[in-house]
């Protein structure tokens, strides 16, 4: 891994590491270098305006030139400094935009969210969150879709999600669902209707989830994982995944 | 602040920085040495195991002869590092000893903890606990009383919870409510006979809580700090609060 140092310098007293007091991206690097920076870029200010932590102005040339054939570029900003880290994208996230997933839904435990909630923010308070998904890795899955209490598809812990009825996409309404706006599945919406298909928001319960023509789980390193399984039950591979990969620039040369 | 350098050293690839994927324990600091290090070592190692980090052997050896008038001793242990940080407690800290505070109860939003949740563990990804504080001070309060959705007393987001009931102290079971087993109240569960006290574990709903003879918030540095308004209620100081805070050896020198 390479660490692309930026300002400020790491230190033991800084918030960021003694309290996870700090926010992130990871964006995938291809050979023109960071995909949807902007984007990140904005996430990155939101987040960071909600824990009230003052964003460099030079963030951006953290990312500067930086190039690879299928890298993960993670900008990380705390209260004292701010820093990238560049890896290549590890196999074992690769296979799964071609392998798909066996995906696990679980009741995240949560009605509402309260008012000092920082679900909207990508923290580096992100123990819960890679619990959950060793712990669908433990049930001999390979991720978790989180449901409200009332069995409604949230997201996944690192990821958003996806899904095809009939010739329209659809996600969960991040604001509404009190969840993470992700930066892929707001690319993805974006570009769809070049493959002739529709998009559209709405909640949706886990029972209705399973009759969708495709389930995939959208991030910034995996661009689409398809759900394979939803809850230990098959899924046929769905013709648009291949198709919606290569519309979000994950060649299969990549893939 | 003074800081200990232990095992390992601080990288910005540590897990511990990135993800919070680390735990800690912060201790009160006396003449004679750091307070209940023991049980704080303890609850340490429980909670690395939840996130199946190794403890180094010579961690102890971190709080090894640090000793203060009235200091905050801060254990961390991430992945590839182990080290410590020594400072005196802040002002506003100790005043709350005498002074009490102006407690808000609140919703957690939460029904029943996941599977994966590391609500029993005292990690580093502690950015949505003090962003709960922070939204009590917003709203005029000192600090926070987390509730269940059907609105039973849980804990603070920092602290734990303790009530007089007749000559019974009373605190909330941590293992049936999901949440963090609290150091000081254990010990002050140990010591309260002496003052010709009981002690028992119950949920309480927060109408129950109000009828209370004394209602305090437990941790490490504060001690108790008293509740002197419950939801803008106010309620009379009780007398066993000094006494109480004596017999955790909190002096009023100290307090």
């Amino acid at each position: 891994m390479r660490v692309i140092l930026g300002t400020g310098e790491l230190s033991v007293t800084d918030r960021g590491l003694l309290y996870g007091e700090g926010v992130f991206e990871t964006l995938h690097v291809r050979p023109d270098g960071p995909w949807l920076l902007d984007r990140h870029l904005e996430r990155l200010a939101g987040s960071a305006a909600l824990l009230g932590i003052p964003v460099p102005e030079n963030v951006a040339e953290l990312a500067a030139g930086v190039t690879h054939e299928d890298g993960a570029l993670r900008l990380v900003v705390t209260p004292s400094t701010a820093f990238a880290t560049l890896a290549a994208v590890p196999e074992s996230i690769r296979a799964e935009r071609s392998t798909g997933i066996r995906l696990l839904t679980h009741d995240l435990g949560v009605t509402r969210r309260p008012p000092w909630s920082l679900a909207g923010a990508k923290t580096l308070s992100y123990a819960e969150n890679l619990a959950a998904k060793r712990w669908a890795q433990q049930q001999g899955a390979d991720d978790l879709l989180w449901l409200t209490s009332d069995g409604f598809a949230l997201e996944g812990p690192t990821s958003s999600l996806v899904w095809l009825e009939g010739d329209t996409l659809f996600t969960v309404p991040p604001e509404r669902a009190g969840i993470l706006a992700g930066t892929t599945v707001a690319q993805l919406m974006c570009c769809a209707g070049a493959l002739g298909l529709r998009t559209g928001e709405k909640m949706i319960p886990v029972g209705e989830l399973d009759r969708a023509g495709a389930i995939w789980l959208a991030s910034s390193l995996r661009g689409l994982a398809e759900a394979r399984t939803l809850d230990g039950k098959q899924r046929a591979a769905s013709p648009w995944t291949p198709r919606l990969l290569e519309l979000l620039g994950f060649s299969r040369r990549r893939g």
